[in-house]
Parts: structure tokens; C-alpha cells; sequence
């Protein structure tokens, strides 16, 4: 018997408990072998089409996050999906201006936010990259013809742990529907929609990433999201203030 | 909410309890956030690489035919694999002698079966398709340098459902490890080889198709097997008649 010269016991222990719950899944379902060929000419299209990373955001990643993190103090996390990128531009001054263009379509968004620890401490000097779609409901550098961090950027909260963005308000939008995964959203009879969200993500020495969105009351997709992302502590009121809209949330960071 | 226009209550249906036994599988691994973006990666790797047949044949196939037909009367199904392929010629004449080329390596095999249904009647004119590896262990079509479909054929067993093939003794094989498939079995901690084996498929009317493959006492892998396909019924001696090895398993099909 060869031994093999990488292991890595964490892989074999995940397989082991994954095999186990699929046993489970199959002994429940009886897949036929039709129904599993089917399964592996489509899976084989998600795959070459590129669409792995989608289709794992948008139907998986939610459960990785509620399993690890339900119950536990603090911000509850979502979804970091396919749409982050690295190299955002760095935003100096209070408030943070998101990159835009000068005719950016949308109705102006106005957010404050805090940072702090479970412990109840203000945490300053916190990173925070923000990501959000524009009012087409697209991403720049993915399906937009916006430059490149259209809607992009990251920054630091101040020594009272607080921030102030200025940007527009996101929209509802679909995933693509003209791959597999749009195959999949068919076949399940699904809607392919996400409620309307800011992406965030949180990082300061010390404490765990925080990686989450930021929801919207009122959306007509919230109970259906296609990638089960909502969480009602993350949900907050857009408060119309006649030119612009205003939004606020309080967010809470998991010492390491 | 959007209607859709499709909508398949078995994928429903399927993916409801595929959810349900992965938040089990989730519950018990916690599954941290950069444990998932190493997957997603590697998922992708596997995905644009066009590995995702290999993947699943190898790691999932054998799980979905052992939860459908364990405990069954019949001949246990073992995996269809990735190297099938259609468009076999004919063999007309018993002894069926498989593609070879003119200085084929290998042992030469005489293998003997017997087709009949669970109800003890032999199956007459029964279609017959066979494919297994050379010498070398490759496979035509595929990583062989050999013709098109050699040591491919599909028969039809006789008046009495039975059949002789003359061939070469197929030899343990490596799945293909310079992939992302080969990531995950070093990182498991696995070897990459399959005991020596014969692919067969059997079809008949009014009986469900048999995908089996037959294995051979003594191989070193049999207990190892990387994608986990044996079963003990379908063992079978290879027995030295100097010149050649002989060899024979009795097949019997479930009526559908």
C-alpha cells in the first residue's frame, strides 16, 4: 500500500463526514443511475461554463455560515459570494465617497455604521471594504461597463469605531440565468432574485473577519432570496429624507 | 412572486433533502469561512479542468448504486466510470474475440458468463457491452494510444444466455493524478489505484440495464479500491491454463 507523502487529516475527516450525511441523503432519495448521469452531464457544464464559484455562493455558502455561526454573539455573517474583488481603492476622508460615475443612475444613499467588539468596546481603526451592485442591478468589474471598483472601495472607521458612506442605494437584482445554475433555478422552480444589499466585510486585529450584507426592510425578495443570504439582524429601514436616503446598522465583531 | 416556467418537483424534491443532510453534514463539521474559499477554488479547478466526471464516477458513483440496490436480488451494479464510450462494433461470433491490436500486451483471457433473470430463466440475446483497460493501463479512446474502441465491443449472449470472450487480462490502473482530482487524493491522504477490472453493461427487454464491472481474487487493491467499487459478488478466480487464464462469473438482472 503506497503512503502518500501530503495528508491532511482536517481533508479526510471532512470527506469522511461528508460521505456519511450523503449515504444518508441517497439512502433517502434512491437516486437512479439516469438521474445521476443527468446529474454529471450537468454538474460537468456548471463546471466547464466557469459557473462552480456562483452556484456554490448562491446555494451553499449560506449553510457553511449559519451551521459555524448561529447562535454565537455578535454580527451575524452572509454570504461573501462571487462578486469580491481584491485592490479596492483606498477611500481617506469621513464620509467615504464610494467611487462613482459622474452620471451614476440611483437614488443617493446616505450610511453610518459603528464597530464594535461582543465585549462592548468601540474598535477604531477598523478595515472595511464595501462592495454593492448599481442601480442596473450589475457589479463593476463583472457584468457592468462601469470602470473597474465602480461602487468599490474600503476604509477605516474612526476612533469611535464609526463610518459614513455616500453612495447610491442597491437594487434587487438576478444571478445569470443563461448557465447552468440558471438551469438549476429553472428545474427547481425557483426565482432567480436577491433582495436589494451592501456587502461588507470587517477585518481588525484580534477578532474574527466579519464578513456579512446589509438588507433593507420592505424588499419584496426578502423571504424568497435565491441564495437564502437575509438574516433578520442584518435587515434596516432606508428613512427617506427627500433628496437622498439615509440607512444606519450597529455591527458587532467576535473576538478571535 | 415569480411563477416559473419550469418546474420539476423531483429536483425539488432531491435538492429540499440534499439541503437537509448537508446542514447535518455542516452542523458537525463547522466549516470555517477560509475551509469553504479553499473548496470553492479547488471546485473550480475541478469544474474548468473538465475533471467533474472523473471526480464524481470515482468518489460518488459507488455510494448512489449501493443506496438503490443493496439488499436487492441480482447482480450488485458497480460504477459506469468516466471511460465508457458509445459506438462499439458489433461482435458477431462466439467466441467473441475483443479489438486488439496486432501485438496486443497482456495475458491472454478466456472469460465465460451467464446472463439469466432473478426468476432463475436464462436471458437469450442479450446485449452485452464490454470495456477495460490494457496492459499498460490505459484505456482506448482516452489515454491509450491505441485504436478507437480497442478492447471495446458489445455481443449477444446465445439460445442458453451465455457468452465467451477472448481477451487480455485487464491490469490495476491510476486514475489520472496531475488534476485537481489527484489534489483531493493525496490531500485525503489516498492512493490512486483501482483494482484490475472488467467493465460490462447487460440489457434486455423488460429488464432493468446492469452496469457492472467484475474483479479478480488476489488483486492487491481490492480492499483499497480508490473508488470504492468492489463488491464481493463480484469476485471471481483468474485460473492459470498455462497458455492463458480463465475466468467466469454468472450475471443475473433484475426484472423492471
Amino acid at each position: 500500500m503506497i503512503e502518500s507523502i501530503v495528508k491532511n487529516k482536517r481533508v479526510t475527516e471532512i470527506y469522511a463526514s461528508f460521505v456519511k450525511h450523503m449515504k444518508n441523503f441517497l439512502d433517502e432519495q434512491q437516486i437512479n443511475h439516469e438521474e445521476y448521469t443527468n446529474f454529471v452531464k450537468w454538474a460537468n457544464r456548471l463546471g466547464t461554463s466557469g459557473e462552480v464559484p456562483l452556484f456554490l455562493d448562491v446555494f451553499i455558502e449560506t449553510y457553511v455560515l449559519e451551521a459555524k455561526y448561529k447562535g454565537l454573539p455578535g454580527t451575524e455573517p452572509s454570504l461573501l459570494g462571487p462578486y469580491f474583488v481584491e485592490g479596492t481603492p483606498l477611500l481617506k476622508e469621513q464620509p467615504f465617497v464610494l467611487p462613482q460615475r459622474p452620471d451614476e443612475k440611483g437614488e443617493k444613499l446616505v450610511f453610518r455604521g459603528t464597530v464594535s467588539s461582543v465585549n462592548g468596546q468601540p474598535l477604531p481603526q477598523t478595515r472595511v471594504e464595501w462592495w454593492q451592485d448599481d442601480a442596473d442591478g450589475f457589479y463593476s468589474n463583472f457584468d457592468s461597463d462601469a470602470p473597474d471598483y465602480n461602487l468599490r472601495g474600503h476604509f477605516y472607521t474612526d476612533e469611535n469605531g464609526r463610518f459614513e458612506v455616500h453612495s447610491i442605494v442597491p437594487v434587487p437584482y438576478q444571478i445569470p440565468t443563461n448557465g447552468p445554475t440558471g438551469e438549476f433555478v429553472k428545474a427547481a422552480g425557483y426565482h432567480p432574485y436577491r433582495p436589494a444589499h451592501l456587502h461588507m466585510k470587517f477585518e481588525k486585529e484580534g477578532h474574527e473577519p466579519l464578513i456579512t450584507q446589509v438588507f433593507f426592510e420592505g424588499d419584496e425578495w426578502l423571504d424568497t432570496d435565491v441564495a437564502n443570504g437575509v438574516r433578520t439582524s442584518l435587515l434596516t429601514k432606508l428613512v427617506d429624507k427627500g433628496g437622498h436616503k439615509e440607512a444606519s446598522l450597529d455591527f458587532v465583531m467576535r473576538i478571535e
